[in-house]
């Protein structure tokens, strides 16, 4: 048997970090030989994550450029940033990079350096970079070196208009997602808006001035379909752990019954693996996902107009962050896509 | 001083019927003295409701005219085509009517007919209907003697796209509607969609037929504009128990800034007791209205494009069910429009 | 009429804060003069808990001595520390004060210092202070100058134990008592184990090196007892926001009937307004108090043993905090003892 | 390599059904081959449970005792009475029985009958039932034809105590068990008590007439302790979907330090594959075991007494029935235990 692909992880401590661990637990090709964090050196991951007792002896090490080169591939579930400034350093000694955060999802490095504010990634290394969305990009993903691994609401709203922009059926200047998201989405970091006492049992909308994910979904359904995109972009929170849901209106230039519209979305997914497209008449649900890296969708026309609509459910740390990453190193290392991916949503 | 108004409730045992039951206790110039309930006769509504032991020593009873005849207004918090029935009897008696149900709440009978699927009211009934959204049909209310107290979307949605519908500011033919309800929106019926290990921690779109409120809405929001209406709206289910959001979306056909959109609203609804238009740069959220009857709101438009976006969140049982049918019950009797109805919402 | 009694509220920002301003807003003898925070200076109450949006004018003041003396008493919603460093001053100048922290719960001063850390209070002040229990406390505070307000678990326990132990008929060296608390208990502070995406639907016992309401208790017991007491202690987090359980097991000493018991706490707390002894055969629910200042309990004998359970719900930031803190000082003003305090449970 | 086992299971609509389903998905050495169900005859199980989708193609099919006599084994999943009457046959044409109902769980039939209302099963099938708690039951569960799987309760309250009973500590007639479950347990049935709108944000005992799992929990002390036993049992119901923790309380008859504890236990599992001992000082939470076959305790002295507290925590649909049922069966088919049950728990 050939020997397993060695994996570092930098900045573990967070979510989309212990479901890396969760996840690469079963994984049959591969393991992780490495994970980092400055502040929790010494620390057993064990002992940070009780449902990894037993699983894992590693425990976390401050991150080193030799000892990260000893790696096949190294993923950074680190703030942006982070990322920007090592992986050319990796990248030039052959190991694979994939970065969970956002240093390399926007082409365009005005707009980047506007939502992010810090100085973004140099040519060089954008030229290298990969945007991981397997279905879209795979042949690219399966020669490179560097992986933009996309955000979660990007992944979600993506999947779920693509076939619509691509075909040509739809304004593209007037598209409407309005987004939902479980709190794993905000990340571990201690706040008080996300305390259970504030946010459980309440819903809301956010991001009254923007959302970072606006302008990459924007860019990538300009690149994928070859129009100029107007896109309005709502994220909202849910009072649940994980999950992420997104309703998408447009409008449709072209008359197109249910049967042909299910069709054309039948069609533009059925190979893939991992993207589910539900019976016509039933609509997604986040728990059909949950802790799985499937994205479900579904494609009607609501009573009385010509707005076309899609409801499409991935979990926002499988699917849209840690899932995808591995989906990614699969396609990289030319492994079957699904290896450590079969995971079936846990319901109830 | 003068004697309180004889409330009688008909149908008390789901949500609805406990949330007056609730609102009412502190009412200062009513008082429920009867509700009847066919299946539960003789069972004390604080055993039924245990929050209201020590404080109602009601029994439930069985619906009898000439019993409901003897209150100065009956609420009917009963499954639709019951008040439709019973109206006509209490009205000619002089007793005022306010139906929490849907039986009177589309002018059009066709369209009424078409989604509730038995016999509408006579023409002569709905000739004393009126709408029971106090901050549109105010005086109208004052004079009635039949209220269709409003579904809890539809209170939501109209509070939050009217102002600018009446303006002419948006393009009418492609209004948007995302709603989020919690789940006693349901109602208490036992049903297997609706237990806890099945929609907690779970988010979904639902009614990909079509939801009811959609007709309601595009013809009131037709009425009370003067315009043809376009009006796509998708329900979907929170995993939480009380709070309604919606977020609107329409196309600006007009220039306008952020500040003069404020000010629309912020007139719109400077005397209105229960509209609540929030700060420009925040949001609403739904406990900032849990357990009271204000509809709170925002109005902006999120970066790169013509669309305006409108988020209002109500507490489905107050303001959209119970609460409102009490003002429009206090506006009817001349009481002070918010007697009853002080309640601080529950935070945390 | 009389002048409302003119409340200052020190360290409002937290959950006790809020309840206080909630609770008051609608309370017909008091009202709220002044709140302070030494980092919120400044800001308006509405704009930190927007339920609170057109309902207090109040600002956000730095405790100053001298301004709090225009008060007629003074709430401490403050860590434990500042009460006892301020009470004296307040006391001398006529000022009552209600202390919402632990500062003088416990008499047995050298106990105290064990378990808060710090000097405790002057044995002068504690002469001062009485533990604000109003069902077993009730001509003390009417005198006081100085309430300890009791800690949410003491109140649940204590009011579900002290008719057992006062009748002499358990073994009072071995009362058990598993407390369960909703997650506003653990406070408004930024902190990674009370976020929702931490301690939603999971469950846990916490407190392994104890937990400072077991001293509290004890003490209490013994003293209202007059026997040496024996108790266990176990405090659980709940994934719920509002409510507190706390499931009592005692073993009796004689044989006692289900209807004796029943009776005995019937009787016992036939007079208390705030307190509701449920059914022979009904269990309390937390829902059923949510938003009051109840306290409903049952007492059983589960088959097969000598081994009694009492279960008590409470509203941990109502009866449990803010509520009992307005009984005290409806008590001590003479004032009707539910004024109000007669808000419904909010259910569902 | 040798062929999968073939498996039956009957009764396979309820959540117990499902979470056999999906974790026998990813099981390398076995297979199901058939699932019934009276009423969803025909229905494919990814229509019932859209996370199978894509996972399994079966449909339900009318149990049929000669079809099922083709597997090797049969899992039931029905309410009660059901195994009793079709265990026979299929143990008799060779086919191991597993049945998750409690049809098998009691050895004594008056008892049983008692609590379950209907005849037993006959002798000669009670002499055949092993009761499957692997941790005690290995060497009989490894030749059993037919095992009573535990109840939920019983498995997170007798590992908990019983190195405890064994090793002769504690006072055996004063057991206390306070247990918490989540809500998946009370099944997939439409009750109005288990709708989200009733019992989220709400914590409660139940079962004030005694619970099924009292007897069976007592039994298994007596037997596997060798001493006669007094336990009081409280069932509790958390807001949460999957989970359950149980308090047990116990008095020591000798003293014990926490390290001795602390000893007994780590040594008492310490070959345990689903048995973890947490380090002192540390307590379990019911998200380090969802959706994975562990069960995590910790024993510890509160401060002031010599009461014992061992706190376990399991997922009730896993250990507490569908994940320990599989460790069953790859016990009696001498297949590695842990195959099929390496999932590691979902957190957050």
């Amino acid at each position: 048997m050939t020997q397993k692909v060695k994996i570092g992880i930098v900045g573990g401590t967070g979510y989309t970090g212990v479901e890396l661990l969760r996840t690469l637990a079963n994984h049959p090709f591969a393991e992780v030989t490495m994970i980092t964090s400055r502040s929790e050196e010494g620390v057993a991951v064990a002992d940070m994550y009780p449902n990894l007792r037993g699983i894992y002896n590693l425990k976390f090490s401050v991150p080193d450029a030799n000892q990260l080169k000893t790696c096949d591939v190294v993923f950074f579930a680190t703030p942006h940033g982070v990322a920007l400034s090592m992986a050319e350093g990796l990248i030039e000694n052959g190991v694979k990079v994939i970065d969970l955060a956002a240093d390399f999802r926007i082409e365009d490095l005005a707009v980047w350096k506007t939502w992010y504010g810090i100085e973004p990634a140099s040519d060089a290394l954008m030229a290298e970079a990969v945007y991981g969305l397997p279905e879209y990009y795979r042949a690219q993903i399966k020669q490179a070196k560097l992986i933009a691994n996309p955000g979660c609401y990007p992944t979600s709203i993506l999947l779920g208009i693509l076939p619509l922009l691509k075909a040509g059926l739809v304004n593209p200047m007037s598209i409407i997602a309005d987004g939902k998201s479980g709190v794993s989405g905000a990340g571990k970091g201690a706040n008080v808006a996300m305390l259970a006492a504030e946010m459980s049992e309440s819903f809301k909308a956010y991001g009254v001035n923007g959302h970072r994910h606006q302008p990459e979904m924007k860019e990538k359904m300009t690149q994928l379909s070859g129009q100029e995109i107007g896109l309005t972009f709502v994220p909202h929170l849910v009072p649940m752990i994980r999950g992420m849901e997104s309703s998408i209106y447009a409008t449709l230039t072209t008359d197109k019954s249910q049967a042909e519209l299910q069709a054309l979305y039948e069609t533009a997914y059925q190979d893939e693996p991992f993207v589910d497209v539900m019976p016509a008449g039933s609509l997604p649900e986040t728990r059909m996902v949950k802790g799985s890296n499937m994205c479900r969708m579904a494609i009607y026309c609501p009573p009385g107009g010509n707005t076309v609509v899609v409801t499409s459910v991935i979990d926002n740390l499988v699917k849209g962050a840690a899932g995808q990453a591995i989906q990614n190193m699969n396609i990289m290392f030319d492994l079957p896509e699904n290896a450590g991916l079969n995971q079936v949503a846990l319901l109830p």
